[in-house]
């Protein structure tokens, strides 16, 4: 299914490939994936789409008619385009376990390969990777606003284009949704597919009761009757209850579908003509352009929901329809072939890197509560960190001065895994709902502080004394010597 | 190169199909497309997508596979699964020319078939005009900001899945983008490929000036320069400056881009220090996550920026995620085969719809400047509007109160033609230049006012008098018998 062609990159990419492989410069380099800031001023992101991901690099090839697009273009080789028509990935991808719950300035990827082919695919990665990221952690917070009642996905007709419904599809569910309305999300992903009827069809039919009626005839199993097309109380309510109670007759539950006017108003007058009809069971589900905000505050208010129906704003994020994902040169090879850190110091200091191959651990309570994220050297640190009962210092990894001090006396874990080891997929990633029930259990582990709307808890992610001392080091000798060639280690 | 199955559909489309199918319901129906609100508080908006939505309809149909899965989920009957694997969309379309200005409530497209197939394209067509509009409407107000200067498209890496990057280089072109980042839409429409260099080209040479004589050397009729690595005045520009000199002895210009810090004032020094080495021609480009706001005060300010390279949020729409398009039965045909108006009331009045088929008649002054746009029944006033000369009143769309007289002094035009014709496609669209030429003489004609930022100027969307008759008869019917079966013409 996943078209994954390699002709979806940046330009730049291809001009920067040609030009590391003209000038020899394709050695070992180790890129990492981290993202800035938190979306939505919340506490928690979800890392999804690594499925995804991985099965685009494996169709990652370039077609005869990408060659022909870029030889016409007249910047390639020759020998380059021949170069690049036998392009296939061969390095190895570490990542996070997808579902995780993932914090700002942590690498979620690390991708190890030459210089070349990690380069080749950043905008692939970066494309897949943020866009079912910020899905997914909108859909956590749907669902978290709901308290425990059913989520449905009702984007696909205001996504963005295509993808944008499908793989939002997908990373909703991750995130928490019960499914989809999207019937290709349905096929491709095996997430349930639910629906209720549209406005045409109570307007197609002489009047709202035989639009009900013959709906309930069609699809007694599963009724939901949209009850605003004329006027929710004094018309659609009624109707449904008529046509509801031939349901009934049969044994057979329903649900009715708010669209439209004050959702807190109308599902309280609703269930109460409802239950007058002895009508307890039905459900009522509500939609109409909703968000986490509406929905926690209809929550609070005990509006008598029982399925929200979110369209747009879960499967665009709404208000931020980007997650700031980037792809960063952590380490590369210098001409001898010594492979040494690498960092960006930029003009804006949120946006300097830390240096080095790493590796993130997540320290847990006894509890198994999440205490703090700790960004390590890969290669020196790994041992220490496992060790229980000691303690350590662990610092900001911007503001130089702060640091905490912690005895670790729950568990410790290494978060990125490796995936793929020279261009080879190590092993099928889980099922769709083994990740949203993975998710499900990132979240339970993550105290109530973080999860909170406004002005959630910041969790800690912090860097150990070698790093620091590594990212320190750097800086000085640039600022020191003012000349970018000395810099690296 | 479009996969335009049929399975990307919203579920409910499918069971109601099932539904028309097996209730005999499928005859002549009318749908317009229309959306409620302007994005972004603007004034205008841009229609897009057209194109693209012609080619899906020819490709809208179920493969095996598609079948197979429909049948896997127990609710369709087999004969009901024959009759999709056959499916193809015999109707007829109208639109406007993509490229057009449009306003909230006028309809942009009209499908007019059997019910069942004007259902059944509702979600696949929504999703590609609304996503398509959004960001070409975005695009063309970050051209209007930038008064002039080249905008380049470099969204792809945090655009909304795959499609959301090439569907929104195609609309991002359209309104005004000269170019993309990305490879596949350069491939797929001919849209201008861009870009410079990322910080890791930077970053894997030994030094920022080895990185930029490489450069140089390998490109030397496209370079530019990325300069924020290291330190943007004290390291980028100078090395910039000396490999750009080796260009310029070659009689070859550059560029250098600013991707941090602040624009305006790194962008001063930047041109001073050019300026003073004699490389007057070199070019000086932004990013960094613009918009059109950022862009309009630093073009006011005037900052010296040459091009400007807008990512984000131009391809995702920014804190504005989504275009309001809907899609809603005008008109249907009852029992005995009478087509009759169909109007949706809903608990929200500025939800109600506009009943009946109708045109977009958009009057302009003797300077070919738009004046208003009048939406009139098909079939009783076409005749009465071309009338040069003569009076009118025309009222507004929900406030019934409000009207204008008007006399014709400029020109009107019908703005919905027609594009297919019993599921053929009457001729191919226009090339994606000239649709991008269409839209900048559409925002020629709009007057200053609707292009504002900042509470811009309302445009005029009215409705005739026979129309408003129409709506008001269609209200009055209903709340009078307070029962939607009387409510039809």
């Amino acid at each position: 299914m996943i078209t994954g062609s390699a002709i979806f990159s940046d330009f730049y990419a291809l001009t920067m490939a040609q030009g590391f492989w003209k000038t020899g410069m394709n050695s070992r380099s180790v890129f990492e994936m981290f993202f800035r800031q938190q979306p939505f001023e919340g506490g928690f992101s979800l890392f999804a789409g690594l499925n995804t991901l991985l099965e685009k690099i494996i169709a990652f090839t370039f077609s005869q008619s990408d060659i022909e697009y870029l030889e016409s273009l007249k910047v390639f080789e020759t020998a380059f385009l021949e170069y690049l028509q036998n392009f296939k990935f061969s390095g190895s991808i570490w990542a996070m376990e997808e579902g995780s719950v993932i914090f700002p300035n942590e690498p979620l990827i690390r991708v190890d390969g030459g210089l070349l082919e990690c380069q080749l695919i950043e905008g692939m990665l970066l494309n897949t990777i943020n866009f079912q990221s910020l899905i997914a952690t909108k859909a956590a917070r749907v669902a978290l606003a709901s308290g425990g009642a059913t989520v449905m996905e009702f984007g696909l007709r205001r996504a963005q284009g295509r993808d944008g419904a499908l793989s939002a599809s997908r990373a909703a569910f991750i995130g928490g949704a019960a499914g989809t309305s999207n019937s290709l999300a349905g096929k491709e992903y095996g997430i349930p597919v639910l629906g209720t009827m549209a406005h045409s069809w109570v307007m197609a039919w002489p009047s709202e009761e035989e639009a009900f009626m013959a709906y309930a005839e069609l699809y007694p199993d599963n009724t939901v009757f949209l009850i605003d097309t004329y006027d929710t109380l004094k018309s659609g309510i009624i109707n449904a209850i008529k046509a509801g109670k031939t349901l009934a007759a049969k044994g057979k539950n329903f649900g009715v579908r708010l669209d439209s006017g004050d959702i807190h108003y109308l599902s309280e007058e609703v269930r109460r003509m409802l239950d007058e009809s002895g009508l307890k069971e039905a459900k009522i589900i509500a939609s109409n352009d909703l968000d986490e905000s509406i929905i926690k505050t209809l929550t609070d208010e005990k509006a008598p929901v029982d399925v929200w129906g979110v369209g747009t704003k879960m499967v665009t994020g709404g208000t931020v329809a980007a997650f700031s994902g980037v792809y960063k040169l952590a380490a590369s090879s210098d001409r001898e072939g010594k492979l040494g850190a690498r960092m960006k110091f930029s003009d804006n200091p949120e946006k300097t890197t830390n240096p080095g191959i790493k590796q993130v651990w997540r320290i847990k309570d006894e509890n198994g509560k999440l205490v703090a994220d700790v960004l390590a050297l890969e290669e020196s640190e790994e041992a220490d960190l496992i060790e229980k009962g000691k303690s350590y210092t662990f610092w900001h990894p911007q503001a130089d001065y702060r640091h905490f001090n912690h005895t670790i006396e729950g568990s410790v874990e290494a978060l990125l895994k490796e995936r793929y080891r020279n261009g080879k997929l190590i092993e099928e990633g889980p099922a769709l709902k083994d990740i949203q029930k993975y998710a499900q259990n990132e979240l339970l582990s993550l105290d109530q502080t973080y999860k909170r709307f406004l002005n959630p808890h910041i969790y800690k992610v912090s860097v150990t004394e070698k790093l620091r001392a590594l990212k320190l080091e750097l800086i000085k000798r640039t600022s020191q010597k003012n000349y970018p060639g000395e810099m690296h280690t």
